[in-house]
C-alpha cells in the first residue's frame, strides 16, 4: 500500500468517520450492523449521527434493508432531521411505505423540500391522496406547484421521473453573461451538465453543453453555439420508451417538454438506468410468472401474487392430462409408455423455452422486427429439426436398450423429433403473435408454449404408439 | 402542429435530408429500406451519402442489421470513407465480424483513428492477432500506445471499456487559467463533463465538475474547488462490478486508475448502461439455458450452443423416468396415475421456477445476502405451504370428480402439497448454495430445481399411491 494511495481506495467514502460498510461479498459488514443495532438499542444518537447520517443515500438504503424491521423506524426517529429522505428512493416499496406511513407528515414535509424534485415525486406518488395533500400544503408555493405538475403526469411517464430544476437562458445572452449569471445566482440545481436555451414563453430553442461554454470566448452569443435538442422527451412519454431513446442515442440527459413544446424539466440518465434495470427485471420475472413482487413482501402478498400463474398452468396441465387419458388403453397395454412420456414432453418444454426466451428478449430490445422475423423463424425451424434429430437418436437408443425393444426406441425418437420441431415453432410464433396482438409477450408466452409442447409431446408419443405397437 | 414545433419532434434528426427512419413499432421503415436497397443495387453513392452517411451511428447499426446480408458489404464499400465505423459497435458480433473481415485493414486503420478510444478497442478486440497488429502498425504513435494499453487489460474489464481521452490539469492552476486553456487547446475530447486534477506523475488528486468551474470566480485555485474522487475504478476491475458502482452511487463517469493510482482513462455511464443491459440479458438467457447466442448466429452455431443444456436436461429426465419405473406395477394396476402424474411434477416445476427466479435475481442485484436469507427462506416455505394447500385442494377436487374416486383426489392433493413445498425449498436453497460455492446461480439452478421437483413429484405421487391404493 502506498502512503498516498489511501484517498483513492474504491468504495471508501470521503469522511474518515465512515469506513467502508460493505464486506467482500457486497453485503453490509456484520460488525457494522451489530454496532448500529447496539446504538439503536441504546438510543446513542451521537454514534448514529457520526456513522449513519453521513452514509451515501444508497448505503443508507442498503442499511435500512439489512436491519431487522423493528429497528428501522427507531433508526429514522433517532436520526430525526439528519435522516436523508432520499434513502427511501433506494429501498423496496414495502419498506418505504412502512417508514413513510409512520413518519409524521410534518417531518416528511420538512425533509422533502431538500430533495431533488424527481426524488420527492418518487416518495410522494406512493402516498395516499390525503397524506400527499397534507404534505404538499406545507411546502412553499413554487415547490408545491412544481411537484403537483409532475404528479399530474401519468404514472411511469417521463414527467414523473424528470427533475424540474434546470438552468435556462435566452438565446441573445453572451457566453460571458451566462458565466457571470451562474457565478452570481445562488438558486442553481445541485449539479448539471447542460444549459437550455428558451424563448420568453419558455419554448425550448436549444441546448448548450457546459464543455462548449468553457471552450468558447466570452463575447460569443449563446444562439451561435447552441445545438438543436434532437431528442426532447414529451412529458407524457412512457419511461420505458424514454429509456430506449437514451440507450439508442447515448444521451446523458434530455429536455422534457409539454404539449406546447415548453421546457418543463430534464430527465437524467441516472433515473433512466434504474428504468432499464427495472424493465429487464420485469421481463425475467414475467417469463417465470412472478409479478411485481419484492423481497420484503409478506407471505400472504407473495402467495397471492404467484397463485394466478399457477392456476393458469394448472388449467393447461389438465388439458395435457386429458390428452393422455385418450390413450388409457394403450398405456394399460404397454406401461413403458407411462415411464417415457414425461421425457418427450419435458424435453420439448426445454427446447421451446430456449427459443421463446430468445424471441421475447429480441422483441423487448427491438432486435426482432418484421424485416428479420422470417429469417429468424427459418433459423429456429432448422435448429428445431437438427436438435430434434440429435436428441431423438440419443433418446431412442437409450430407451430401446433400456426396454430391450427397438420399436420403443424408434417410437420415442420420432415423437421427440416432432415435438422439438413443434417447440421451436411455438417458441418463435407465440411471442411474435402476442406482440402483434398488442400483448406483452413476456407475460403469457410461457403458458402457451408449455401447453403446446406438452400436448404435442403426449399426443405424438402415445398416438404413434397406438398405431405402431398395438395390433 | 404548431409551426415552430417542427424542430422539436422526438426521434427526428437535425438535418432535413434524413427524416425519421423508424416506423411506429420501432423497426426501420419499409420504404426507407427499399430505397436503400435500390440505391445499393444502382451503386447510387450520392443517395447513400445524402441519406445513409448522415445517420446516427445507432441508426446506421440498425440499418445494417435490417438489410439482407448480401447488401451489407456493398453498402460499406459504396460509402467508403463516409462509412462511420462506430456503427459497428452497435451491431451483433456476427455482423461486425462479417464486415470487418472483408474490409481492407488499411481502410479500418484510416477510420479507427477518428473513433473514441473505447469504440476503437471494442472493434479491435474482436479481430485476430495478425489483423489487429497490422492495423495498429498503421496508426500514429500516441494513438497506438493508448489502444495497446487498453487492449492489455483483461477482457470485460473497466480498462477495455474506458475512454483514454480526458482533460487533466495541475491543482495550482486557477479557474481562469483552466478556462483559458480549454478555449485555446484544440486537442480536447469531443465532449466531457469533468476535469481531473493530477500531480506531475499523473497520480489522481481529485475531480472538478464543469458546473463547479462555471460557478466559481476566475481567481480561485482548482485545488480549492476540486473534490476527492470517491469512486475511482481500478483498470482491471470487472466491468460488471464497475457497473454496480455506477448504479449504486449514481455516477455519470468515473476515473480509471492503474495499480499505482495513476489516471489512465475515464469510464462513462453510456458504456456502463450497455453493461447493465448485457448482464441482465445474460441472466435471462442463462436461466433458460441459452448461451451468448445472437440473433444473427447461423443454424449450426445456434444448435451447437443449445444442445449442451438439452443434454443435461435429458439426463435428469431419465432419472425421473427411472423413478417412475420403480412403480411400474402400481401404474399397471391404476392407469389414472399415469394420466395425473405429469400434473404433480409440472406444477412443482412452475412453483420452483417462480421461487428460483426471484432468488437468482435477488442475488444478482445483491438484494439477497446472509442478513435476510433466513427471513426470505422462511417466507418461501410459507408461500410453498399455502400455495401447496390451495393448489392441492383444487387439484384433488377436480381429479376426485374426474375419476369418481376420493382416494385419487386425496392422493394427488397430498402429493401436490409435498411437491410444492419441496419446490419452494429447492427454489431458494439451490441458488443460494451455488452462489456460496462460487458458481453462477443463473447457469445451473434450473436443472437442479427441475430434477428435484420432477423426482419428488413422481416419487411422492406414485409412492403414496402404492401404499394407499394397492392392497
Amino acid at each position: 500500500m502506498s502512503d498516498t494511495g489511501e484517498d483513492i481506495r474504491p468504495r471508501t467514502k470521503l469522511d474518515e468517520a465512515t469506513a467502508d460498510i460493505y464486506a467482500e461479498n457486497g453485503s453490509i459488514r456484520g460488525d457494522f450492523l451489530a454496532a448500529v443495532g447496539a446504538a439503536i438499542a441504546d438510543a446513542d444518537t451521537s454514534f448514529l449521527r457520526k456513522h449513519v447520517a453521513r452514509l451515501h443515500e444508497s448505503e443508507l438504503g442498503d442499511l435500512l434493508e439489512s436491519i431487522p424491521p423493528e429497528q428501522r423506524l427507531a433508526l429514522v426517529r433517532l436520526l430525526g432531521d439528519d435522516f436523508d429522505l432520499t434513502a427511501l428512493t433506494e429501498v423496496d416499496e414495502a419498506i418505504r411505505m412502512e417508514i413513510v406511513d409512520q413518519m409524521p407528515n410534518a417531518q416528511i414535509a420538512a425533509a422533502i423540500g431538500d430533495l431533488d424534485s424527481d426524488d420527492a415525486v418518487y416518495i410522494l406518488e406512493d402516498l395516499d391522496q390525503e397524506d400527499r395533500e397534507e404534505i404538499l400544503a406545507q411546502l412553499p408555493f413554487t415547490e408545491r406547484v412544481r411537484l403537483r405538475r409532475a404528479l399530474d403526469y401519468p404514472e411511469q411517464s417521463a414527467g414523473r421521473r424528470m427533475q424540474t430544476e434546470f438552468v435556462a437562458v435566452p438565446p441573445f445572452w453572451t457566453v460571458g453573461q451566462t458565466i457571470d449569471y451562474m457565478r452570481e445566482e445562488a438558486d442553481l440545481p445541485e449539479s448539471f451538465t447542460q444549459i437550455f436555451v428558451v424563448d420568453p414563453t419558455f419554448k425550448l430553442l436549444g441546448v448548450v453543453y457546459l464543455d462548449k461554454i468553457l471552450r468558447t470566448k466570452r463575447g460569443v452569443k449563446i444562439e451561435a453555439i447552441m445545438r438543436e435538442t434532437n431528442y426532447p422527451v414529451p412529458a407524457d412519454m412512457d419511461q420505458e420508451e424514454a429509456a430506449q431513446l437514451f440507450e439508442q442515442y447515448d444521451l446523458l440527459s434530455a429536455a422534457v417538454i409539454d404539449n406546447n413544446g415548453r421546457l418543463v424539466g430534464v430527465l437524467t440518465i441516472d433515473d433512466v438506468v434504474d428504468v432499464i434495470q427495472e424493465e429487464a427485471e420485469e421481463d425475467i420475472m414475467r417469463l417465470s410468472g412472478v409479478g411485481d413482487e419484492e423481497l420484503s413482501d409478506s407471505v400472504k402478498q407473495t402467495s397471492r401474487s404467484r397463485i394466478p400463474w399457477l392456476l393458469v398452468n394448472l388449467f393447461t396441465a389438465f388439458i395435457s392430462a386429458s390428452v393422455i387419458s385418450l390413450f388409457e388403453a394403450t398405456i394399460e397395454e404397454v406401461v413403458a409408455l407411462a415411464i417415457l412420456m414425461p421425457i418427450v414432453a419435458g424435453m420439448g418444454g426445454n427446447a421451446g423455452s430456449q427459443t421463446m426466451t430468445v424471441t421475447v428478449r429480441a422483441l423487448a430490445t427491438r432486435n426482432l422486427d418484421i424485416h428479420n422475423a422470417w429469417r429468424v423463424a427459418r433459423r429456429e425451424a432448422g435448429v428445431g429439426l437438427i436438435n430434434g434429430v440429435v436428441i431423438g437418436v440419443l433418446v431412442g437408443t437409450v430407451a430401446g436398450l433400456w426396454f430391450q425393444d427397438p420399436h420403443i426406441g424408434g417410437l420415442i425418437a420420432t415423437a421427440m423429433l416432432i415435438n422439438m420441431f413443434a417447440a421451436a415453432m411455438a417458441g418463435i410464433m407465440i411471442p411474435l403473435l402476442l406482440d402483434r396482438a398488442g400483448a406483452d409477450p413476456a407475460v403469457s408466452s410461457a403458458v402457451f408454449v408449455t401447453a403446446i409442447t406438452d400436448t404435442t409431446g403426449f399426443f405424438a408419443f402415445l398416438g404413434l404408439a397406438t398405431i405402431w405397437l398395438l395390433p
